[in-house]
């Protein structure tokens, strides 16, 4: 997507270096990482530097060839960038993408290349099928952030309010802030004032509020994994939001390249669910005028414990759709997909 | 309740003043608040220093006897501090409750202090009722402040709790962090800190994913508004957490003083919702190691809007039943109740 006059991807390569957008700095400040080491890229992606879900697996596919240029042992690259994140399903195929083709002998970062070119092509697609579904002044809210920054470019569940604009349909987007990393406040409130689409940030608490008063017409949410049955793991308070979206009887979107779904799971019971530090929830972080950059502040008192799992599982029948570059199915009609 | 060798309460009456402990600084600095006029404590009001339905009446009575005391106009005076906060009944109801007894030649601070006494021993009814229905090692999930804090003394929801742990129950609770004013991880955290009571802080987004897991036994809120339908006003994502115990089967109580319900309002929709300034949502406030001091981050882009309903309507048919003072009762036994 462009910023200001120049058309960035999230993750890319350059001069034998892999490119990311610092993303814990924005919306405050426009910093690009470069990295040289598959280590540099697993903290990159377990510290959130880089994050959502298309992205990560980008992120890994691109570790892998830098690996392979570090002359170091490709399994034990992959075991490394395995255990950064746990419950994103693209983390694994984005690795084990790169790692099976080298072991056929192909170049590792051509593979890494194709596969950050089908997740454009397939936010593309889903863009253009989601947008399908959205009338004049369509009201969507979203959870976290599954714009072009957790992609490679358009994003998952943002890619239609990107095509809708473009139709000229005037979307408006409900932005959840998404405690504990405010990935809404932060990312996706700043994707939608760039493209210059109408949206509101709000505490997480008051999306249900806007459901009951009929101010939203649908949700539109990424995924982290899908398991066989249509249950869907995404970032926590997805399955809050699912809930409000059912009592109001209004349609609940999930929008994930194929590359999610996860064929050794059953069900989101088998999905597993990451746990964050504790520190997440008892601080903030953001622009301090006061100091001129970047402070965290402590919200909670320090010796009170703090829970943080990072994803929650929304059940298939919760779900009206899900979106992929295949099409828009019901999610019992996901394992026939495969 | 005590704090440190202390016994406070949270609004209370000194040397002509009124003191309240400024709350927005907890839990990182403990600071009595003494006030002389009845603007000053209209402005506490609106500006939350103090919070929580009950603790805003008591003030709201206590205020009436400073504008007594200031020589002022008493209907100008409850016209003033009526317009501070317009969801919660109990301001309300303390502002004409002092209001009436002056007309009939009452002394206000005698009445004022009445009410204050009458919501301590109120919450201590629904302290005992709350914890008859808790077992040993009761998990209760708790949304915003309804503890001592927010009332005069013990509290409303928590108020059960404190009586549980008295009885050597060992009760846990599930403190949802309340976006955006962060309410349980500053104030309900730090009550239960201070009772040395076993709790969690875990973002709003998480209880439902706690909750879908079996790990919540029951959830007790507290109100600003009942309707005669049982339909309640609470803190914003009182509604989500009501919807995520409805599909997980787990009980739902809210708590309340009597004084909470308003003859006038038929159902929830007649309940006013008060919105908040945008910045509540767009920045954090919290203490900094790296100053020394409460600072301010700012969190979403300056420029993106955000809105900020203060509380949301839980309909009856979600609440398992309503204590108060009277007894614990089904939603729409409330009407019958007054």
């Amino acid at each position: 997507m462009r910023i200001g006059k120049t058309e960035y991807r999230t993750v890319w390569w350059e001069k034998d270096q892999l490119c990311l957008i610092n993303q814990p700095l924005l919306p405050h400040i426009f910093e690009i990482l470069r990295i040289s080491t598959y280590q540099e890229a697993a903290r990159a992606i377990s510290e959130m530097t880089v994050r959502g879900a298309p992205a990560i697996g980008a992120t890994a596919a691109f570790a892998m060839a830098l690996a392979l240029f570090q002359g170091e042992d490709p399994k034990i690259a992959a075991q490394v960038l395995g255990q950064t994140r746990p419950t994103a399903q693209d983390l694994f195929y984005g690795i084990n993408r790169v790692l099976q083709a080298m072991e056929r002998g192909e170049d590792a970062l051509e593979v890494a290349q194709s596969l950050a070119d089908e997740y454009v092509q397939a936010s593309r697609t889903m863009g253009l099928l989601g947008a399908s579904l959205m009338a004049q002044g369509c009201r969507v809210s979203t959870h976290c952030n599954a714009g072009w920054l957790a992609t490679v470019d358009w994003g998952t569940a943002l890619a239609p309010v990107y095509r809708a604009q473009h139709q000229g349909k005037n979307p408006f987007v409900w932005v959840d802030e998404t405690r504990p990393r405010c990935q809404g406040s932060r990312l996706s409130a700043y994707e939608l004032l760039n493209q210059g689409i109408d949206h509101r940030i709000i505490a997480d608490n008051a999306m249900a509020y806007y459901m009951s008063r009929g101010e939203i017409d649908m949700v539109m949410v990424g995924a982290d994994r899908i398991a066989l049955n249509g249950d869907v793991a995404n970032k926590i308070g997805t399955y809050s939001s699912a809930l409000a979206a059912h009592a109001a009887g209004v349609p609940f979107y999930v929008l994930a390249p194929m590359t999610t779904m996860d064929p050794q799971c059953a069900s989101g019971e088998d999905i597993p669910i990451e746990h964050r530090s504790e520190e997440e929830v008892s601080t903030m972080f953001g622009w301090c005028d006061s100091t001129g950059r970047m402070e965290k502040v402590q919200i909670a008192p320090p010796n009170s414990p703090t829970a943080n799992p990072a994803f929650d599982i929304t059940p298939a029948e919760l779900i009206t759709a899900i979106i992929t570059e295949r099409g828009i199915v019901a999610p019992s009609r996901m394992e026939a997909l495969l």
